[in-house]
């Protein structure tokens, strides 16, 4: 069994989704806490993250970037349980959903509502865009909520069963919960109901207690 | 055999890699001009484009957008010939270097250097931004040549043979020769020799010949 490093801090959305990943795979790691703007990061990652970013894996000495890339070589490396159904449109549907978690999702949960809610007083010591926050609130997270409203026609997004199309989309609204903001079920009924059905799978409620942690360590308000 | 279907304009880096990735594996398809800004796009690229971003492809009534979303399509549902390595750790650096190729170096060659010297001017009606063009000459591209410059051990980026990433990255070169800009082989020359012979590959050589006409036909010049 190779040795398994993840290099990143667990309030990066995409350090989120590749914990997930791992815990889904049931693979043991250590974890090294790398901010992006830490100085004195670990000389392995200065020089394996060619463009700086967090996460970067390691399975024994070879060194993996990009949330991306990592997800792709566990399937690969660790094929079961599977992330992506079999059937090659499906796997392409599953693929969709996650580049849509890590771009729009990413921009308006990550950038609009977290960065500017948590992050921006906590850790940037400035004062939130609040024009970011209710631009986020009153028309984006709608738009994505009436988008995936219009996608779900099962208990999951792609096919009868848990996909990486979950993993990442779950992990966005996991995202959205820290910053206090909800999914109206009134407006969204299946998108409601969806997320609380994956938020509440072990894979999740595992991840929420570890981050309620964290939120205490860090003292962390929304 | 399904009925494929591309839908973007050869412009974009994200079509003209999807469009290697089809001849690479030999596959036919029709192609239908779709510019991101148009007006009038058809309705099938409204319905299933959900960011309104180019490229989109259909194999049948199935439809898949997201450049890489699809090239991974491609790499499931038509293995032979393969883009991707058999080794798992291989086929991750390959994946890298895509998404290196997607991220860094379209924000330089295709954001600062095409959309400036050949975009803005000949499509957007506006003034070149010459600090982005000088910017992305005399700092970013010289920062991307020696990043590859230290990865090349062979006579390609992953393994002794042709990748994805080489797809990529040489996709990436080839834009950038668009603009009148080449790799200084006296500083980066494992760099030059490896665009000479990655662009001098059938699949390069008939791309080059099909842009040299685009070209023509839109009255583009660097």
């Amino acid at each position: 069994m190779a040795k398994l490093t993840l290099y990143g801090v667990e309030l990066s959305p995409y350090v989120r989704k590749v914990r997930l990943a791992l815990a889904f795979k049931g693979l043991d790691y250590q974890q090294i806490a790398v901010f992006p703007f830490m100085e004195d990061k670990p000389v392995e990652f200065v020089e394996h993250s060619p463009l700086g970013k967090i996460p970067l894996f390691a399975s024994d000495d070879n060194f993996i970037t990009d949330s991306d890339v990592i997800i792709a070589y566990l399937e690969r490396a660790y094929p079961q349980p599977a992330l992506l159904p079999t059937d090659d449109i499906a796997a392409a549907r599953a693929l969709w959903f996650a580049e849509y978690a890590s771009s729009k999702m990413v921009e308006v949960i990550g950038g609009h509502l977290f960065a500017e809610v948590i992050l921006a007083k906590q850790f940037f010591n400035r004062e939130p865009i609040q024009t970011d926050i209710d631009k986020a609130i009153t028309t984006e997270i709608p738009e994505i909520c009436t988008y995936l409203e219009n996608q779900l026609s099962s208990d999951y997004l792609v096919g009868d069963s848990f996909t990486l199309a979950d993993l990442c989309v779950g992990a966005m609204f996991l995202m959205m919960h820290h910053c206090q903001q909800r999914c109206d079920a009134s407006k969204w009924p299946k998108v409601a109901a969806y997320i609380e059905r994956v938020h509440g799978s072990k894979l999740f409620t595992d991840l929420q207690a570890e981050e309620k942690e964290l939120f205490v360590k860090y003292g962390m308000t929304a």
